[in-house]
């Protein structure tokens, strides 16, 4: 079934590809308390599951990525947003594997989100939208993959808030999948990770337009909010250095300062760039929601402040291999989080192996085309 | 003569301070060709100048600081920003120094600034206010020294932009001070700092009240947008460290995690409070000048790309000492940019002590009570 959305502040509508509806039978509950049933959840595949089920590889987006990982997104009209990683010869091989992304709920391409019309008050959700979790994202995949018959999965791949989903899927269902690959992620959202989202929850809920969240049904848009939330996240994506290589102090379309309060510099206009691109595709409630998701994550707590206790009590068997991947200069996911990770893994016996990779880009250098990175997920899923 | 202000949301008036009319003869020409004359700069001093006027030490507020540096200010009701360092019996000895500070231009706490009422229009400035840079507050804080009679200072100090006034003052006067003290600085702004700046300036701009700067006229206050953009600058004022020490992933006055908008955890707690403070204090177009003459600070583009063109061609000579004084943990000013200052200088023959100190705090560790800090600025003004 294909779907219909609307996106940014014209409500303009694009189709957004598969959708299945979930948890028909059976209510799913959230780890708040509530329970969501028949939602919807939009996906996308690529290549053909063989014969004995064993070739699926279920790839999780970050904060804000969505289903089109390798495809052409409908409504950026860009391609997808890992197709320099997935894809027929390449790294992630769809001749030889079924890849699956699907948009994860509480998101707005299509799965249950904020956005989603609420039966009961025949309108759009808004800040009423249950609270959701990395747990519950990664429930909600399962119930995908037992829809399209999947027993278990070849691996499980994700960076950033994706390689959050990683490892939930390790712990909440560890017979099912061979390889968890998380990447540029962490254990738990950090103090300075949660601050930099506050602020972005705190720009999109201070615009006049927010409407206590109930912007849609007031037919306004929170667009100078919500670009604002993306320029301050965004400059945690790249490294100090990186900014300094692509852009230093570099003048934009100008000799002269300008004595103004137009951007002067390359790097301001970079920034409005991706604040108001970004406006044009995503839904401010869903940051919120996503962002809270995100914060909340915090395996070390599930495990009474001892991370070890998560995963040597969790059913991860000796046919779960982990795969760790960071970035040397990710300074929103720092390489100590993951070698905390590494070393948990391995003082519980757990199958693990990691690398760090020397990078240019931070945090975004999982996104960006790299030989390094390519040749470690081609031997990662190469295991078995 | 004392003058009093208008702050906050409310626009209560207060008493701040000291106030000298300057370029009352002649104008002051900024630095983007606009002139100013018979403006106000808002002042403190502390401690006697002594008879050969030789004993007096001005110190440089950093972006949101003001003249109160050691005694109550009045509208926050709080100590001075920097009462642990200034003051009888303190490091910077009230006992022995005559110490001058003075609200910069641009500011909000009494000098010439976005708030002032242009003559012409018989209205705040608003962003009508003329552009001003780094060198132009100091060229204003020159005029002030020129009037309390002081030929040269024993020395100049200052953390961040203060910091940038100091290298300022440095290459504009060199014949008028004897030590510079440079603390927790650059010689140019970065461009991840310029992208933190800019976050701020639009999350300002963004809000509905701001009615382009004219705020003020139409009795409203942008303040939900001003304390997005205190909270975004507060974290690059900390440590990630600091951050995990202070508060790590601790909830704010609840067991569990709320599943709700309002903050969860301390941290963002934390910053809520620090920008709903900062926003009874400071004025919204004080906040986008300063920024921007930040943002425009760049003695090596100055140099035409090479930092020591500027300080080998000005007339710094050789009585005047520079102390260059950095933190190990501040991401915003890195002690490697110091390292250059500090190369640079030596490579011109300039006579120049640093140290590095071993910091917990980041970037705001110049304002924090510190033994090392204490230490080395005793040591830096008994020179000569």
């Amino acid at each position: 079934m294909k779907v219909k959305s609307s996106f940014g502040a014209s409500y303009t509508e694009y189709e957004v590809g598969d959708i299945v509806m979930l948890a028909k039978d059976k209510p799913l509950k959230l780890l708040n308390g509530a329970s969501i049933e028949n939602f919807p959840l939009a996906y996308q595949t690529y290549g053909k599951l063989n014969k004995d089920k064993s070739n699926a590889i279920l790839i999780c987006h970050a904060l804000t990525g969505d289903q089109y990982v390798a495809s052409k997104n409908p409504v950026t009209n860009k391609e997808g947003w890992w197709s320099s990683m997935v894809g027929a010869n390449k790294p992630i091989d769809t001749n030889k594997f079924f890849v699956i992304c699907s948009n994860v709920i509480g998101g707005c391409m299509g799965s249950f989100g904020p956005k989603s019309i609420d039966v009961k008050t025949n309108k759009p959700y808004g800040i009423s939208f249950p609270f959701i979790t990395i747990h519950d994202m990664v429930n909600a995949q399962n119930l995908l993959i037992q829809e399209l018959g999947i027993d278990k999965l070849h691996a499980v791949i994700g960076g950033s808030a994706g390689g959050m989903q990683v490892l939930s899927w390790a712990l909440l269902y560890p017979h099912k999948i061979n390889i968890a690959i998380p990447i540029a992620t962490s254990y738990r959202h950090s103090p300075q990770n949660i601050a930099f989202h506050e602020v972005g929850r705190q720009a999109i809920m201070a615009d006049s337009n927010f409407c206590s969240g109930d912007y849609i049904i007031h037919k306004k848009f929170p667009s100078k909010g919500l670009a604002v939330a993306r320029m301050t996240a965004h400059i945690t994506y790249l490294s100090e250095k990186s900014l300094q290589k692509k852009f230093g102090r570099n003048l934009q379309d100008k000799e002269s300062l300008s004595f103004h309060f137009q951007p002067d510099f390359q790097v301001e206009s970079y920034l409005h760039h991706q604040g108001y691109s970004f406006v044009e595709r995503f839904d401010p409630n869903s940051y919120l929601y996503i962002t809270k998701a995100v914060d909340y994550f915090d395996l070390e707590a599930d495990g009474g402040s001892r991370l070890a206790n998560v995963f040597g009590k969790s059913e991860v068997n000796k046919n779960l291999k982990f795969y760790v991947i960071s970035f040397s200069d990710d300074w929103l996911f720092p390489v100590s989080e993951s070698r905390k990770l590494v070393s948990t893994l391995n003082s519980c016996n757990i199958n693990v192996s990691s690398i760090e990779i020397e990078s240019g880009a931070g945090h975004d250098s999982f996104l960006i085309g790299n030989n390094v990175l390519e040749n470690a997920i081609i031997g990662a899923i190469s295991y078995l």
